[in-house]
């Protein structure tokens, strides 16, 4: 399982969440706490809203605890909404285009989770992807085949409805190829203004998602960034966190999605 | 446009083609004559049959001529039948999986040309690939979506067929698309035992294609590998060239593939 | 030879010569006109100053023509003053900390040329570097030695004469060893509020060197950035240009710099 | 703490230790039983003896559990004498330059282990090397230096007295210093006929170190590679294991190096 985190927010730098806090994600990359596998070595990603409507995109294939790049850019780089990511493989290759986070146009997107017996329905998942969208995919993991089916339900008047629309699709998908592995999803996405964090499972055992707003902002990550844990709270599962800039998050019940199936 | 090159015959080491001439692939990596880019510096790759009926695969994304790994190998390892190949990229991403020569099972497959407007048919080429074989799809170039293609339609008793009729289909689909841009191929597939080179084009501009019987076995390269060019002959253009070990290649024309388009 | 380029005034984007001009750096790194060696592919670099006295730092192994993350940093950042250069190796490993630009506190480096003889003498100007600074040393290049000798001396009062000290220093180790090839040395130096772009060689072929002050600011490079050549004026050679922010730069000759020699 | 294995004996496939094992190399990478850090991400090596003298170099900075590269050579190469190691950094970068094994001539070297107080003595330390042997030194770690000054000493006639002598002057560093880490070392040399091990450390704390004859030759690992640990014996701290090629290895003590300190 991968470990991310996301901020919204008055601008800070990159390295007050990224590498400078006891348990950064950065740290979280050689030892994580809470997720099945205790490393997350398989390539790292950091995306960035600054000047342009189009964000920064910066992701490596090495581990991000020996990437000396990665550091200079979390000292340097100051931006109000930005997303961070470790990534530990469940089985795809580690390349660039394999790592987090993804962007089309203004959007970013990040996820920790599974799509369970992937493989059997890779191409009908793909087929979700507009061919208006499709030139854009450039690797091969679950992870943006949804992000890219996500920008193909023209996100941006209900982007948790398209969300939800993709879901709904791929459980529709799972069930239809008898797939008993669970789908689990905890993501982040964001087009520069708005922020939203998904946390769900088909069996009940969705991934870790936690939440704090602090004086600059909010911050929404996979595992607390200090060990007192103080502030954090649990996004709760099968529910989306919305926020918008100002005030708290607002939280939004994933519902019906995947029917019958606990979230 | 890449270089390559192929070698059926005893066992040689691959230093003696890949490393050592004075024009051999790694020189025309910085620097090669005939091709319409002057350098292949986006990442490069080995195949080799050795003791398995697997063959070996080295392939990474640095230029190779720097690459100090590289020129280790191929001055430890010794094959009966081996491909090498750089890269200069027709616009798909520089990354491992999108570096020749593709392997599938026994087989390898490498490819210098393009297949014009693939960004508009692309997902119609990936579905000739069959569900059996898809899961092996790591990358976005046509290269590997051609191999993997061939590769669905069992290619064990007749490998010329198979590609012939994969690029039959290809060139139905850019007819239907209205594709003006020509589709060009140079490629090699082997299997440990036979050899097939394949030199072709729609549009009468086949890449360079050249041959050399020596002593010890058959070369194929996209370019002489020394600068007097002598007893090098060109594969003619519309045509396959077939080796099985022994003796002169057979050379067989592809004749009505691609319809009225001259070869 | 590498190619390199300095800029210094109103904050720019770093695409503005990075990326997007006509024959913009990293068009140079895949065809430069002036040089020895028309590509370099051997990785490379930037070198930023932004909100905090330490500037940024993003150096690679890739060619600079393929790297994404390269075209995202320089479509985001900002900087009133950075380094960006593509590297052709003179022989010592592609690794990051053979690339360039140096950093060493707040200070930048990077140059373009050689040592003549370097492997003769290298213990010996890694004798210049202070024990202070050699913890620093983390590669194997000419460049690197040269750059932590100038940083041995208290570059702070006098850059210029630190760095003029250093190349005397050298030149006696040359002759010493009874090294006949020339020292070619065109090389920057910054600290967030200075610029020194040196050019000098023994054997009166010093690398090119071009400067041009436009509206915003004063850019210093290997090659002109545009086909037109318009503006750009060369820095003598044999001279320093030194720059504060305000105004026209100084030309200072090096004088007495390697004795008899030719500058 | 790095892990490695060697092996000496009748041809085997790499794979049969490297990667095939339950408790392979390869997955000691991703979580080690024995060591201080749990995981060897830092780059990986391969060193084997084949047809020629000077052995082959496989080495790279990703880590080796996502090398498809690394999984490949182990399945096709056999060899009579090789080395395998995975890296865990203790504070040098993660550069190809610095990984084991090192190469010189006919000499494969790798170590697990540390200089204590390096920084402080790094440039006394290398200054050991010979000048013959100092244009070798590719990298920046304490393991390289040791390598080269052995090599120094020609080790031809009396490989381990080479690297006693070595290490009592690296003591004898030490102790001028007024370092009070110790120094940790657990090293194999190689030659293509002789295989050494060396275990020892200046406290008392050498790294774990285990050897194994089996039907076909001679194993030396940091950790067993079976779980069950079944005929892994430990080499005694303060020893060299010597091996030939023939029946059992020899051992021998170090006995004087470093003087009054606890082997």
């Amino acid at each position: 399982m991968c470990r991310w985190l996301a901020y919204q927010g008055a601008p800070i730098f990159l390295a007050d969440l990224v590498s400078r806090p006891g348990h950064s994600l950065i740290a979280q990359s050689r030892r994580c706490a809470e997720a099945k596998v205790d490393m997350n070595g398989d390539g790292f990603g950091l995306g960035w809203y600054g000047e342009c409507p189009e964000p920064g995109l910066y992701r490596d294939v090495h581990p991000a605890w020996s990437d000396e790049n990665l550091l200079s850019l979390t000292e340097q780089i100051r931006s109000r909404q930005f997303f961070a990511h470790v990534r530990a493989s469940t089985g795809t290759a580690t390349s660039r285009a394999n790592c987090h986070p993804f962007r089309y146009r203004n959007w970013l997107f990040m996820h920790n989770g599974q799509i369970g017996g992937y493989e059997r329905i890779r191409r009908k998942v793909e087929a979700l992807i507009d061919d208006r969208v499709y030139p854009s995919r450039s690797g091969t993991t679950d992870s943006e085949a949804i992000f890219l089916s996500v920008m193909s339900r023209n996100p941006e008047e209900d982007p948790l409805a398209a969300v939800a629309g993709v879901l709904d699709s791929i459980f529709a998908l799972m069930r239809e190829a008898g797939i008993e592995e669970p789908l689990r999803f905890t993501a982040a996405l964001a087009d520069g203004d708005r922020l939203l964090a998904i946390r769900m499972a088909s069996d009940g055992n969705a991934p870790s998602l936690y939440w704090r707003r602090c004086e600059k902002g909010l911050s929404v990550v996979s595992e607390p960034l200090d060990q007192t844990r103080e502030g954090w709270r649990a996004v709760p599962a099968g529910h989306a966190l919305v926020f918008g800039g100002d005030g708290d998050p607002v939280f939004k019940s994933l519902g019906s999605i995947g029917a019958s199936r606990a979230a």
